[in-house]
């Protein structure tokens, strides 16, 4: 059986929905951030990065959002959670992916994990005056350029409106108003009508 | 015809290197970075993210290295690039593709394009600093847990080959010694012994 390593309210949800979206088999298993077991040596023989999320397969540990995105829908097909079929459609939904885990994810880490980047206090307050102003950009591109509606990749729901939702949750405590970008606001919105959305945030809560 | 935008020494090359494993015919359209050519106007409309690498296909646009390499992988069957009927596989190939993507190539910029993260110089200082122990940190990981070796996913080359050949290259820059992580040394070493690396080398040049 799958089994899913997360913590609340961490970008681990996109994979939850998509494992609740395919009507996988899986166990969540809760990691307490706050008590740093994520860094813990139980867990980092599962996942040598001490990150989340990891899902632990009958082949193995995948790691990386993306990644276990892709995996799910290749393997559960019958769900239709991306275009399988369609090696430019896959790949346009991979680059959203792809940006969300390197640019949107990271810039939105700067404000609260800065001590990665740098050690001095001053210079982890200055990374995070300059969140809003890089969430900002990063979702003015998403707005405009990017999520074609309703769904990010258009009229078909994929992988990537999980992880989206995912990472939008977040603008909030990014001292960004979602308000500014409709169409991302308008899917946040729409996302917890679906059963999985539903699912897969109480199961987190 | 596809068409990549590059600038010579980016992330680019990754993608270079796998169109030219799969035998593809493109044609390679260089930015001049020093000249800010990726942030014009003309530019922008081809990727509004002000980027490279991006991927011109009949059906449009492609951005992020991950996307374009499995893309290119997947249409370019013969060229056996991924292990595109083994989903399980691909996940890993794919996990492997996004760290360099959002960890590693993000450590590396915290060097070389700090400004993005923080506006004063102080920050942007510090944060050069750490770079040398972020990079040592993923390339440890890398070392030990992650390239299987004599290829990063075992005997079969795959585009996550070409993507740590160019990346890994950056080390010097980042002052770290590649000597401390042999099998990464090995790989790098070895992978201008293929023609396509020659060929993308001297397209470069």
């Amino acid at each position: 059986m799958l089994k899913l390593f997360y913590s609340p309210g961490s970008c681990a949800l996109a994979s939850r929905i998509a494992l609740e979206e395919a009507g996988a088999t899986y166990e969540a298993v809760k990691l307490d951030f706050a008590a740093n077991q994520q860094r813990g040596a139980e867990y980092l023989k599962i996942n040598p990065k001490g990150r989340v999320p990891a899902l632990a397969t009958d082949r193995g540990i995948l790691t990386e959002t993306p990644a276990i995105l892709a995996y799910i829908a290749q393997t559960h097909p019958k769900a239709g959670l991306a275009p399988l079929d369609d090696p430019f459609a896959f790949a346009a939904m991979q680059a959203f992916n792809a940006y969300l885990c390197a640019t949107v994810h990271v810039a939105h880490a700067h404000k609260w994990r800065g001590y990665r980047w740098a050690d001095d206090a001053a210079a982890q307050e200055a990374m995070k005056r300059k969140v809003p102003q890089n969430i900002t950009e990063c979702y003015t591109l998403i707005e405009r350029e990017m999520l074609k509606g309703p769904w990010v990749m258009g009229d078909t729901y994929t992988v990537a409106d999980p992880y989206l939702f995912t990472v939008a949750r977040w603008l909030k405590a990014d001292d960004t108003d979602i308000a500014r970008f409709p169409k991302v606001r308008d899917l946040v919105r729409r996302m917890p009508e679906r059963l999985a959305v539903q699912r897969a945030l109480s199961g987190e809560a």
